[in-house]
């Protein structure tokens, strides 16, 4: 089948019009029900596809995947099986599903869940977390407002994909609903620091890829090799604690203000659907060094948006963004942590940075939009955020649309509990 | 038996004189023999007692330890047991080793494997890993070199004990050979960053600590508590590319100079082991915020020599430093982690920071103890050292003496290979 006949596929599952989950995605995740444990699905329109059953249906008969591979609660099992499995996976999914195979919908339908009827869950164990600052919007907006108008990018910047180590351990799904973190901070009026809930808590529009491959210590991807590395991406809200992180990150970096809830988005989308998509990035100048440079289009044109949700009051759009502005490229945020031999594990997951995009209106976080609390913005109930409020709910959404092809995300909503007393 | 008489308690199994691993240690570690898998061992003297086969001759009866708990390549099910069981564990083999049990000796000997003829292994799963930066003499000393001789501590470093995330997937166990790190780097005099293997190798002579016990996202420990969620220590080299660390680390701290491979010691030493040589920490000036503040004596008095052994010749101590001084210990790093509800999981790992004390003789980085390479260290055959050369082996040591008792962490050592080409 040629390439646009297949980016055309319909299923025989009804497909609400502006779904995110289209034949033609085929996300993975895990979900529970009331009455059996979390396992490995996958999604069309409104409906959950048990990929257990599925597999115990013989569904996958052909493909190399060992018994019970789906009937486990992260997907690391399934993943670590390779890129060839997971295209097999995918491809025969849509098989199964699509409009031509009408004729197994009855046996197929009993293994469909409603949507609204599962719980997700965290769709892998990750073992280390990397948060890059890939996005020159966003670096440049921050060096604006703390640093120097004229010098807003570090020395360093244009040279390698700024990033950082974060916490695993506090990585959740959309829908955990995240405390108002306490910590120290320190106003430059006062000599000492005081402790509380922090008053600057923000949220940043990220995304984030999780790696499929393993290495070994001492072992390096290249950028023309990252991608087989790449299972897929998850929105992220990479919650932070703006006072927090000033007082504590000289030397050594964001700590407290970053590990106390980071939300990723429950359907990992896979390189392989998200292939339509590509972009050439932005033109890198100065010439970065030989480890960094790669051939063809490596960004991908996915549209963010973020919203606030007070509490009994409608959602309002924040930020529109788009994931094609970013600097850095996932080939070379992968190159450039393996450069010096680090290894990589199958579920690792590796965050953009805040991706902000060129004008205010695409900025992806509080702090930018709101420049520093200097231009609160205004709620539909009149209320003002500088900052994220308690009970506020933050939303962010993704999609890919493109000659009337569109699949997306989903979304990662999480929402803001006072402080625990 | 009351405390002094445990502490004199020796054991049928022949302990060399000095041996690290009297009857009074009993540390957990993983081993391995050529004919079977790892699993979970202790040491006394010479030998590791391999505490699957201990289990299956029911010599844990009465304590409620599920069946194969030992007969795991890691000791994350045994620790996720809790506290009272370590140490029923413990206090269980130190009765059946103990002098006066000698009549089960023939019987005992057969689950005794000489150390010399086991491979160590990597004793926990680390799903977390953060580092601190608690010397105070180690900060100082930095401060005094790359910033103000006059400031040389930064303004939180008194109010917070300072850390950030490190990469557990290179956390490796002693004997584990290195290669000499690639990246960039950039001198102050050119105006582009070069790429090539680090000039300027590094040690960092560290204790770690790993939890034994899980909490929940968005709850806290306190000082109080804090011991109660540590299994044990072990001694932790975080090897550190100096000139890769200085280009990329600000703002967001170090990365790839500090994740291409952290060395552990194979045993973990309990705190239970550890008790007799509690002492008093430096004295903390100002005062420190309710949430740091503690009772008692939580710091270690524990003894720590690094040497190095270029290839060929004799080893060098070029370092006896003590763990004693902390000016933060680790009930309050523990309740700094998790203030602000940041959660923790069994068998994450936390670096204490370079230990180095008052004096040039106890600096625990060669860039403190050669003074940023102002004062080359000359080894036994004639070669100076700046930094680690390659194919050198870095070797740290660590000891408790008291009272004619003593116990100890065997020792971490590493062997610097050159860089892949």
């Amino acid at each position: 089948m040629d390439r646009q006949k297949v980016l055309k596929r319909t299923s025989w599952v009804d497909v609400p019009d502006k779904s995110d989950f289209p034949l033609i995605n085929i996300p993975f995740g895990i979900f529970s029900t009331g009455s059996e444990p979390a396992r490995a699905g996958t999604r069309i329109g409104d409906f959950v596809v048990d990929l257990n059953k599925l597999a115990e249906m013989n569904g996958f008969n052909g493909i190399d995947i060992p018994s019970g591979t789906f009937n486990h609660p992260v997907l690391n099992q399934f993943i670590s099986l390779g890129r060839p499995v997971w295209r097999s996976v995918r491809n025969r999914i849509m098989d199964l599903f699509a409009e031509e195979n009408r004729s197994d919908a009855e046996k197929l339908s009993t293994i469909l869940v409603p949507a609204s009827e599962v719980t997700m869950h965290l769709p892998v164990h990750v073992g280390d977390y990397t948060d890059f600052y890939s996005s020159i919007e966003h670096a440049t907006n921050v060096g604006i407002m703390f640093r120097d108008p004229a010098n807003a990018l570090l020395p360093n910047w244009k040279h390698l994909p700024v990033g950082y180590h974060g916490r695993s351990s506090s990585i959740v799904v959309s829908g955990t609903d995240i405390h108002r973190p306490k910590g120290q901070t320190k106003a430059d009026s006062d000599e000492n620091p005081a402790f509380g809930p922090t008053k600057q808590l923000d949220f940043e529009l990220e995304m984030a890829f999780i790696t499929g491959k393993k290495t070994e210590l001492g072992t390096s991807v290249t950028t023309e090799d990252a991608e087989e590395h790449i299972f897929g991406l998850v929105l992220f809200n990479d919650l932070s604690a703006r006072d927090i992180q000033k007082w504590e990150y000289v030397p050594l970096g964001p700590f407290l203000a970053k590990n106390f809830g980071s939300v990723v988005s429950p359907w990992i989308v896979t390189l392989d659907a998200l292939e339509p998509f590509r972009v050439a990035g932005p033109v890198q100048e100065p010439m970065v060094l030989p480890y960094l440079q790669f051939t063809g289009d490596r960004n991908f044109d996915i549209r963010l948006e973020v919203s606030i949700k007070p509490e009994g009051s409608n959602e309002m759009t924040v930020c529109r963004s788009n994931f094609k502005y970013m600097y850095w490229n996932m080939a070379q945020q992968l190159a450039h942590q393996t450069v010096n031999g680090c290894n990589i594990n199958v579920g690792d997951m590796y965050g953009s940075g805040t991706i902000s995009g060129p004008d205010p209106g695409s900025y992806g976080s509080m702090l930018e939009i709101a420049w520093k609390g200097t231009k609160p913005v205004r709620m539909p109930d009149g209320s003002e955020r500088m900052f994220i409020h308690d009970h506020d709910t933050v939303i962010m959404r993704g999609y890919c649309e493109k000659d009337e092809i569109r699949l997306g995300f989903g979304e990662v909503s999480t929402k803001i509990l006072p402080a625990v007393k």
